[in-house]
């Protein structure tokens, strides 16, 4: 997660203040969940948060979908104590783009995450063991899968919208295509319909040092160290794509982290490797390195076009208004990729609203443009609100 | 090094044949190369290869500088059953653009490589064991400064051209701008005058994932087993930033490589994935993982503003000719760097000419686009050749 900048502080709104996390069970022997894979996976536990409140229509849920290293966290505090806000909560509260005095918000850690959700680090019940490689292989279609059974436990049978941007947004367009009886709309944000070459190029090499961690154990290290110098690799690598070149040249520029000129030796650290370093080493503590491998491998495999017999097959599933957010600098998820998925859904007949917005800010732009992105969400979400009332 | 593309075909002329790379011994105890961090330095080696024949008018002789992995072979072969030729062969021979029926071409590993010039691996003859990180950190000036010797060496007074990519356009650019009075011409090809924090960033996780492998051991393995993992971890991070995303997508695309199908399982790979390990793996081969520490700290350091207070104060030093090439595609150095040194050096007088070439490649576009490169180079090298006898 990037650090604060001054667009949150433009957010208009105010904080949900306090939350509670839930915890939920949504699958087990009788009832498992049927993966991609074939296999029939239980238990599983979801972690969720909702914010605000259902109409007595039930017909104001939201539902927000976290990206790839985020969580069921997206707004406010856990404590009055807490200093750290959820991942989205310029976005998230009263007056905020996701109004929780107008919309019921519904947040939950995805499959095989490792923030309350059943993942590679829970408890295997026949084993008694965490699963770490027994645990299946998941894919973004799964994820929603089991996002569907929370939606149904709520009580809610039609989504007034999924939102979502990077990973999250992979979800919201597997949720609109694979479900589209149950989303009124959908928000995909700094996404792609296929993950390409060079992403999973990126992933693959962040994987490559978590496995090449000798503690990494073939992911049997739980309860013993950790593959954490392989997993802080893997976070620096990511953190170098969320970025953009336009962002480390303001952020960091040339500049040393301790010395005002060059001291020609190893010690010597500019300060973007500080900040790398210090990315890596923090990430270690909150996210589990076998769930690197699964989710990283889930984005790997998202190809709505693979799923569903082209772009445009897919999209024409659905009835589903769209809005896309791409972003200038973002590289990873460039615009083009958002064009792509743009240009099916036209061609499919379907409501699409899309921006390329200029922003310095990289593929985190998503995370940190809440200015412009309130303007943009909580107008499109009224629109679709006051169509579901007609 | 990539692979052999269709453009080398293209190349006109034809190869040097074999070639014999030659040792000279260019620093001693009582005359030892004084480097950028103060240290008095010696003995040091160089490993170097000359192709065609230096004219008595000692006016035809053109010093190629090679790239982060490259090496005193720039091209030819090393025996009749070689397969493999030099790294910059389809653009070295006579009739190619660095014609050795009228140029005499030179080419030598840098200082701080392992290829035949003293670097980290070599042996220190105080401890009678390999340097590790006793060796100095070293710059690009430090490499241009034992360059100069070599080319005091073979009796030449001035170079007709310097010609480089990448790190070997910033050996080119410290050629003309450090000994102005040696360098006719220079050849500034995928590089820039600055190296900018993304570039800092990427070379920053490949050191970690070195020096966090624990055979590394301090920079001491030598005669036991190398961090060959973090290694191949930095090597395939940085292949990644030679390729583009448009060349990752028509070479790999999202083809696994053994199935059709998805397995949803860990054995699934994607052919990009296996193509990242197999050049991680071979790299591993060739390489000092500590050669790889020395020479991409000497690219993080390297800003000409910096050493020459300003670039426009930087290119005044100098009366060269240059020829800037930039590849559209080439992220790691865009062409706005390169955009950047050519306008310093149109403020400070200079005949320069500058292209962006359009092509798909990334930054080893300047490896592979020998076609073009041949049109723009052999034009180029003949004028300053022409002017030199005027």
């Amino acid at each position: 997660m990037p650090e604060k900048n001054t667009e949150q502080d433009t957010a208009r709104g105010s904080s949900v203040g306090v939350v509670q996390p839930q915890d939920i069970q949504l699958a087990d022997e009788d009832n498992p969940l049927i993966l991609d894979n074939g296999r029939s996976f239980a238990p599983i536990n979801v972690r969720y948060e909702t914010y605000g409140r259902l109409n007595k229509e039930r017909s104001n849920a939201v539902l927000i979908l976290h990206a790839f290293s985020g969580d069921a966290h997206a707004a406010g505090y856990h404590s009055p104590e807490d200093q750290k806000p959820g991942w989205w909560d310029p976005m998230i509260g009263p007056g905020r783009a996701f109004d929780t005095t107008k919309y019921f918000i519904i947040s939950s850690n995805v499959l095989g995450g490792c923030q309350g959700t059943t993942g590679p680090a829970s408890v295997s019940p026949e084993t008694g063991k965490p699963y770490g490689l027994s645990f299946p292989v998941i894919t973004i279609a799964d994820m929603v899968r089991l996002q569907e059974r929370l939606i149904d436990a709520l009580g809610i049978d039609r989504l007034l919208a999924v939102a979502g941007g990077s990973m999250g947004g992979m979800q919201a367009l597997e949720w609109a295509v694979g479900y589209p009886e149950r989303v009124r709309s959908a928000m995909v944000l700094s996404s792609t319909a296929r993950l390409n070459a060079q992403g999973i190029a990126f992933n693959a090499v962040g994987r490559n040092a978590i496995t090449t961690d000798c503690r990494w154990a073939g992911g049997d290290y739980y309860g013993e160290e950790t593959p954490s110098t392989g997993l802080a690799i893997a976070r620096m690598i990511g953190h170098i794509t969320y970025l953009s070149d336009e962002s480390m040249r303001m952020k960091f520029g040339r500049r040393l982290q301790q010395r005002a000129t060059y001291g020609y030796d190893f010690s010597d650290q500019f300060e973007v490797e500080s900040y790398l370093q210090h990315q890596g080493d923090k990430f270690v503590d909150r996210f589990d390195a076998n769930s690197y491998l699964y989710l990283s491998k889930a984005m790997d495999y998202f190809d709505m076009s693979e799923s569903y017999g082209g772009l445009t097959n897919a999209f024409s599933r659905t009835g589903a208004k769209f809005l896309v957010i791409s972003y200038s600098s973002d590289w990873l998820y460039p615009t083009y990729q958002s064009k792509e998925m743009v240009y099916a859904m036209m061609k499919s007949g379907l409501d699409v609203t899309f921006i390329e917005l200029a922003s310095p800010y990289g593929h985190d732009s998503f995370l940190l443009d809440a200015g412009r992105q309130t303007e943009l969400i909580s107008s499109f979400l009224e629109k679709a609100y006051a169509e579901s009332t007609e």
